[in-house]
């Protein structure tokens, strides 16, 4: 059922080649040790056991699914997941990039996420067991009381138990201003929070002992709307103080959702009946607790489409390269068979091209944006941080949405090659198109980040993290941009960039006129920002493809052909988008809503 | 679970008021007696009968599926699928667009595409039972025997036998050359018939007493490749004279495949033993003749698409209308509720607004070829058919493949409308996504029909076709061209048909030197011409709503406000696939299949 393996050799460029990690590490005390050897070891050790522990159960866990056992409010897990996660928590593989205070290995962000990037690839939907952990470790470490970090983070870090956000309601999802749950304050300074809960991944499994559910709720006295909104910690199990488990929480799975796809991940609806839970940060203040959490969310969200991204163009490779069918227009290319390999058809290199770009370039950004994030917790300079800080609060929206997207048209033309073959469910590639549809919706939907980039992370301070970020691409474009051999990706980089401030300028003066015009801006413009960040990012890649293409090493060739398709093929999306974006709200707003 | 109304005022002002097709009619003689009544009012029996019969169908066909029984060999279909072919039949829904000479009701293939959008909004994987026996009378009606017609044509008109058509083998589906049915000629003149195919849509089922396999395979003395495949007749029942059922035929069902949708219909692999069959058309000729049945069948799957556009876009509608999330940026729009009807935000409309462009611009299109085919059929003027039956051959592919690519952009958007509630299976949305998948996929992936447009049907004949059909739009652009209240929709379409004339030329000269040029530029292309097709069409219908915008009718003002949406938000990808197009083949071709 299809392959995996792990693009070690692509993972290597980018960390070692294109961002040069040991040599910023060296910066980051924390990390100053790390060498590549490290590295190298745990990309190895992460393929293997991707490979050959998970990517084994996609196929089978969703055709399987998760069953709801209604009579105890359990959920069972497909068939070899529970074993799968026995070993990853044996492997220490959950400790990862966690501080070893609290029993993590402390390596670098950057480090799990290529980690996580395979771990997606072999499973998105077991992947999504230990990934909500992670972000609940996050959020825990920042926002915990003393108490709270000593009794659940070595949990968290070992795997032992895992994490889950619950913060959606049956009528609010975007809009987390109306939720209704409630926490009521008890003498002991607990509180007894009753509510229900939809769409909770991993809200309930076997996967592990405990579950620990950080919810979101409305104390007696809170304000209306979002800044009435307080985060609890709910444990399944509440805990001794020796850590071992205690009595049974009030907080149950009512019911798991039948969906399009990441069938092996429980989807749970939460019912919680004056179930304990003890408070994270402060009173009304949930939902900026929460953000620590919902950001390493939507890099993680990016990453599970990179993942999907990788492993469906692995497959469609594989059966390009193997199906015969037709001859090449241009003449037999393989005369001792009745047809040529169907690889030597324009359009099917068309195909493949576009998901081997899309999955090399989101390698590189969210590899780029792990490293800022590295940078951001642990360098030494309060400036470096901050301007690190304020990178990866611009780019985590396009590293969410942007990469989502192309996910999305990834798979789907990664089944294409397929022919009929793609929409059967035994050859596997289906199971991706469907798995890549989720993450445009959760943690944010993809309208959701673009407003949070053009809102709130551009036009709310102005340009500045912008303009900051744009700095770089023109010192990099005025270094580089009288070198010939550069100028076929250093010219369209420049010209981007300019378009994107122009751009970025019309829509803001258009938008102290009448706010919806960034509503109606904000989707094609991130992804005009998206393909900025991609341009950048290429060529520079390029120029270090270009000096190392004599080296005899065919990787440089490879990497040039995707790099130029990407400027000749995707680029070219931007002049439909910066019209889509400039065309402005009268075309959205005008109609009255009855007359739809 | 969801909703589907007909949308009969738009099918009507596409009939009546764009195309006038009652005034159309009077010149094909056999249709000269049919008033606008008479089509409104099949259209409103129409929608009865899907609306009420296989729309409460669509669902639950999707969770159960079609069940294969091992032990006989049969294929129970989903609940109520049985009973609602009987309706269908009695109501005389198969006959609609039939000969009256083999009890058909002679009405236009104009209207009968109408009522099949219908069948395709309400129940795509239901109407496929049917969809595929119109294509077995279209090629039995220009290509059977006399004894063949008599035998089968009536049985086919009243629906009481069903159709297939038996291309695909397993090492072979775009590629049919390559197929190895063999075909043993018998001294009664009859053949029998050995060998395996896949992917047969309703190969076997339980909704109708008899299934009519067209089959292609190779008689013993048949050259090598596509030019040694005839086309057979094999008839799951072997029929008696007097059209009673005889003997059980050597051809049967092995299983049926698992799909990532259209889980109503059966998708059979299908195992001839020497089953029995008759020659259609001439030997070694199959292909030919069953291009009639694909030509049906390919503008079959656009309409597919077309109703599964429109009944998405209906419930993302409604959704949009109903649940309330978050304040419009520009001030509360229902400031008696919590929060505002997602409606009011200008990115949720601009989703609603592509799946109702794409829905009404695709009724538009497919009802102007439609008429076409009519005319084709039917017109007493010999140039008239010849031109007719051009327009109809150069578009078809773009009915396949912009409906198609349309209908996965469309109901995606529409999925999306719906959050977290898209995602999941009760809401019914995400079935009309993995539904619309298989649109691009079979009857010629989408890349096969853009090689049959640029190569085909435009670079083979110098662009003849094309040239006509361009003067057409010449004309209105010269027509109209000064009219200030249209140019904002004529001064696009003018450039477009210019820009389209370059690159046709542009490609064709490339094409000379290097013919993998055509299938780098061939899907890039097509959407082009689709967009021009588009423009076309809509240019006209704004001067129609223009005219009529002070009747008080408020459709009108629909009308254009979803014009003016698509000139200024989908009209705008024109600009990157002319670029891509234009690309060239380089980008595509440069890397070795081995550096991938």
């Amino acid at each position: 059922m299809g392959q995996y393996v792990a693009p070690i050799r692509d993972m290597q460029f980018v960390l070692h080649e294109f961002l040069n990690v040991t040599e910023e590490f060296k910066s980051l005390p924390k990390y100053s040790e790390i060498d590549a050897d490290i590295i190298n070891q745990v990309l190895e050790e992460g393929a293997k056991f991707t490979q050959e522990v998970l990517f084994p159960l996609n196929h089978s866990g969703d055709r399987e699914g998760c069953h709801f056992n209604a009579a105890d409010k359990t959920v069972t897990t497909p068939k070899g997941f529970k074993e799968a996660y026995k070993q990853y928590v044996e492997g220490g593989w959950a400790a990862l990039a966690c501080d070893p205070e609290y029993g993590g290995q402390g390596l670098p962000i950057t480090l799990n996420n290529s980690f996580y990037e395979m771990l997606n690839s072999s499973n998105q939907a077991w992947s999504m067991y230990p990934g909500l952990s992670h972000g609940a470790y996050e959020c825990l470490l920042e926002h915990g009381t003393d108490d709270q970090k000593r009794l659940y983070l070595p949990k968290l870090v070992s795997g032992e138990w895992t994490g889950t956000m619950c913060l959606t309601e049956a009528h609010c999802g975007t809009d987390l201003g109306l939720l209704r749950s409630k926490a009521e304050p008890q003498a002991d300074g607990t509180y007894l929070i009753t509510g229900s809960k939809i769409f909770i991944s991993a809200g309930e499994h076997d996967i592990s002992e405990n579950i620990i559910h950080l919810v979101l709720a409305r104390l007696p006295d809170a304000p209306e709307g979002s800044k009435g909104i307080s985060l609890f910690l709910v444990p399944k199990f509440l805990p001794q103080q020796d850590g071992s488990l205690g009595e049974r929480n009030g907080i149950a799975c009512g019911a798991i959702e039948e969906k399009m796809g990441i069938h092996g991940n429980s989807t749970c609806q939460m019912n919680l009946d004056s179930a304990r839970g003890t408070l994270i940060g402060q009173p009304h203040k949930g939902l900026q607790a929460m953000f620590v959490f919902m950001n390493a969310a939507r890099l993680g969200v990016g990453m599970q489409s990179l993942g999907l991204t990788e492993v469906a163009y692995q497959n469609a490779l594989a059966y390009a390269k193997d199906r015969i069918q037709m001859r090449s227009l241009s003449g037999p290319k393989a005369p001792d068979k009745p047809a040529d390999p169907i690889i030597v058809h324009p359009d099917v290199r068309r195909m493949l091209l576009t998901a081997k770009a899309y999955a090399e370039g989101a390698r590189a950004f969210s590899s780029y944006v792990a490293l800022q994030i590295d940078r951001e917790l642990n360098h030494t300079d309060e400036d470096v941080r901050k301007e690190a800080a304020d990178e990866v609060a611009l780019l985590t929206p396009i590293i969410k949405a942007f990469i989502t997207d192309n996910g999305w048209i990834a798979t789907s033309e990664a089944m294409q090659v397929y022919g009929g073959h793609g929409y059967i469910a035994e050859w596997g590639m289906e199971q991706y198109v469907r798995d890549a549809r989720i993450n445009m919706i959760y943690e944010g939907t993809n309208t959701i980040q673009s407003l949070d980039l053009l809102g709130r992370k551009i036009l709310m301070d102005n340009g500045a993290k912008l303009r900051k970020f744009g700095e770089k691409i023109k010192t990099f474009v005025e270094d580089n941009g009288l070198d010939e051999q550069l100028s076929e990706f250093v010219t369209p980089l420049g010209e981007l960039g300019d378009k994107v401030t122009k751009l970025t300028m019309e829509i803001g003066m258009k938008a102290f006129q009448n706010p919806d015009e960034v509503g109606a801006a904000a989707v094609p413009y991130l992804r005009v920002a998206g393909h900025l960040v991609y341009s950048y990012l290429f060529a520079q890649q390029a120029k270090i493809a270009l000096a190392k293409l004599d080296s005899g090493d065919k990787f440089y060739e490879a990497k040039l052909a995707t790099i130029r398709f990407y400027f000749a093929r995707l680029y070219p999306e931007t002049a439909m988008l910066i019209r889509q974006a400039r065309s402005g709200a009268a075309n959205l707003t005008a109609l009255d809503a009855e007359l739809f």
